[in-house]
């Protein structure tokens, strides 16, 4: 891994999808970039153009052409890297996007690591390091809300909150550093009641980030469902009908294919996975040697249980029974439950009502005859909407910060108890400077070698 | 189909290959295209900036931000399709292409179908017909043979070429319906015997495109080579020890994949398909039910028959017997036959000499130790290289300006008829018509909408 200072290589990579299309984009990227581009491209020369400019020409290894292209060139601090870049458009087959990027290697790109275009705007100050995380969460986004999230991570709404944090904290960690240097002579520069209120602040504002990363990575990666049942009760024609009445809304618009996840669904932009379903439709309802104490697994698993019950068949006993082992064991764990009675249809709406008298969250449907399927979806999308997301709030959704935020709040917390028992000036200058580093992990201005490793290596080549 | 006169709509699609990448781009073309992306972007005024500049901004669908995004504009006659066009490079999300496309369509964009862009190309004076139907085949091609075909063609070699042949025939066209208007009067202002040589000249070139569209054809699609011979010689091995080499020099850029076909290897840029062969590796030389005498079907849709005898067994009758068999099969339709006589390790040398003493073209290996096994890709390039592909002729490729040229071609022999028995000028000028109207169709200065959509229903969504 280079820093900043070491970056004089250029990079090249292909950063439109691999296969053919219409077009295709490759990309280059560093001191090299316009002179590397300008050896093999015909038409003009690119060391004479603005930045921010597209000219067309031909690719050419000596006289052969190896196509006709366009190219757009970026100087220096106005490019994505912050280092001058090309990118060559050229005809989308993989044959000539091989021909290109060997022509550019040979003279004298490299091939781009995963990531390492992104890594080289973060290294030269362009991004922030979680405003270059949240750029393969905008690739990776599938949902209105995953794109929303990542987007505002990008635009750098995470950060410049915990940006302020620290500033704060910055100052107070000088402070009581200058008492040190004042040694034996025991004056107070950081106002202890002062510094104790700010930390408590802060505590507050980290508490809220941390508690917002289950809603944030269950947006992300989709809400987990769970739908448990008897045998018989009409599982997997709930699925389906949830599913179908899915397929059938999703646009389809030529060219573009919508990633579909099996087993998902999409409501106002919120991803809902069926958690191990597949079984689910392929045995037709078939007779499951496990009843519902078996599906525990499931339920685990799960931010949202679906209890499916026939309602014309279920005595009150066996479904208070159930309703009771689903809650125990979801307890204090912020899940929900929803009791589905399936079947209406064919029972009696007073004995029903009777039945279902002492259950909260039940929803009456007809699965087979796609009956209130639609409250099912309420149901599913209230269950998000009732957290932080329609609140505007920073919501965490990168395990890595969540891991920060959790140290960095610890060691606040070692700073409000030194402060509870008079602890002396450097302890608490050491706390802090912890603290410190944990959220500056989060923005980069604190990175290693190995923290920037790991975290582009899970990027895709060519951005 | 639209015609020039009527291109009020703007179109738009993806231009990138489906599927998640660094980068998708998304293309508009029509009097609106600047219009419409500006209606939903945000950062400049796009209706204000010059030709071939790109824009940092945002996406934007009301208050929400979509994506953040940098937008190419070309005005006018400087794009590839000779109107306003604008190229929208997003984050390369599934997602987010889905949501551009459905704000540009909702701004009165409409959706490019298949091949509209190199339509509008063409409709408007980008390229002419052939020139449009070459950049298809361009994105198609997976060798340097075919690309460069391809591209000779794309940058109008061929055209120009036809275009040539029929100015010169349309002065002789004016020149007889000149003497028509004089009706009775007979005056010659078409001089015979200069349209005589004239015909003569153009057939000539005629007949030689039309015979280079064998070769340009299977240039084009992979040569086709048919591995014969009877169980046990080792069909497989010889198979795999050809395959095998190929796949360890195809050469591994991170990012992109070489689109490789089963059985299909590429010398010096041809690449050559392996006719039938799945079987083959399969069976692992398994007995099979059919000699050689079976085997005809192969050897009439391969260009090349490979003739694999086992040198250490056979006898020289049966040798000679499967070559003349061959041969006869063979006979005036431009295939050639190489025979093989594999595992002369096995064998007395001077024995083997003398049993192929008879036989043209053979070559000694063995497939199981990788013996010889270049001279066999040798006489594979050899039988291209023997054709016209390195004399830097004009070759035909397409089956739909191969049948126009053998229409031309049919008409001037008809014009030279006429001539023969002094046929009158009204007669003459239209077969002359008629062949300048198949001349026309390949450059498209003649088209119908049924010809282009044809020719264009071809194309990927996009182009």
């Amino acid at each position: 891994m280079q820093t900043k200072n070491h970056i004089t290589d250029t990079i090249c990579a292909l950063a439109t999808p691999s296969g053919i299309g219409a077009i295709a984009v490759i990309r280059l990227s560093g001191p090299e970039a316009i002179t590397i581009c300008n050896s093999c491209f015909f038409g003009k020369d690119l060391t004479q153009v603005d930045t921010h400019t597209i000219h067309f020409g031909t690719v050419r290894d000596g006289d052969r052409i190896v196509d006709e292209v366009l190219v757009s060139v970026f100087r220096d601090k106005k490019s994505f890297t912050g280092e001058n870049a090309v990118e060559i458009s050229t005809h989308g087959s993989p044959y000539i996007q091989q021909q290109v990027l060997q022509l550019l290697l040979k003279n004298g790109a490299k091939s781009a690591g995963q990531g390492e275009f992104t890594l080289r705007a973060f290294l030269n100050g362009k991004l922030d390091l979680s405003q270059a995380e949240a750029v393969a969460d905008v690739i990776a986004s599938n949902s209105e809300a995953s794109l929303q999230l990542a987007m505002q991570q990008m635009r750098g709404g995470f950060s410049s909150e915990i940006q302020k944090l620290r500033e704060e904290l910055i100052h107070f960690a000088s402070l009581i550093e200058l008492e040190l240097d004042f040694g034996e002579e025991d004056v107070e520069f950081a106002n202890r009641d002062d510094l104790k209120q700010l930390v408590v602040k802060l505590q507050t504002k980290l508490i809220h980030l941390i508690n917002s990363f289950n809603l944030g990575n269950v947006i992300k990666n989709g809400v987990p469902v769970a739908i448990v049942g008897e045998p018989n009760v009409g599982k997997s024609t709930l699925l389906n009908a949830l599913l179908n009445e899915e397929r059938a809304i999703v646009s389809d618009i030529a060219g573009t294919t919508r990633d579909t996840i099996e087993d998902e669904i999409v409501i106002s932009g919120i991803s809902f996975r069926f958690i191990d379903t597949a079984g689910l439709r392929d045995t037709k309802d078939a007779i499951e040697s496990m009843g519902i104490k078996k599906s525990f697994e499931k339920i685990d698993e799960a931010s949202v249980v679906l209890l499916l019950v026939d309602a014309s068949t279920i005595s009150e006993n066996q479904l208070m029974a159930d309703v009771k082992n689903i809650e125990d064991r979801i307890e204090g764990k912020n899940k929900r439950l929803v009791v589905i009675a399936n079947k209406v249809d064919k029972a009696n709406q007073a004995v029903i009502s009777d039945k279902f008298n002492r259950v909260k969250h039940v929803l009456f449907v007809s699965a087979k005859d796609k009956l209130n399927i639609e409250a099912i979806k309420e149901q599913l999308f209230n269950y998000v909407n009732s957290g932080a997301l329609n609140q505007n709030d920073v919501i965490v959704t990168n395990a890595r910060h969540y891991e920060a935020l959790t140290q960095a709040n610890e060691f606040l917390t070692k700073v409000l108890d030194g402060l509870d028992i008079n602890i002396t000036g450097d302890f608490l200058a050491m706390d802090i400077r912890q603290s410190l580093h944990y959220l500056g992990l989060i923005t980069g201005d604190i990175s290693t070698d190995d923290l920037l490793d790991n975290i582009f290596s899970k990027f895709c080549i060519g951005k």
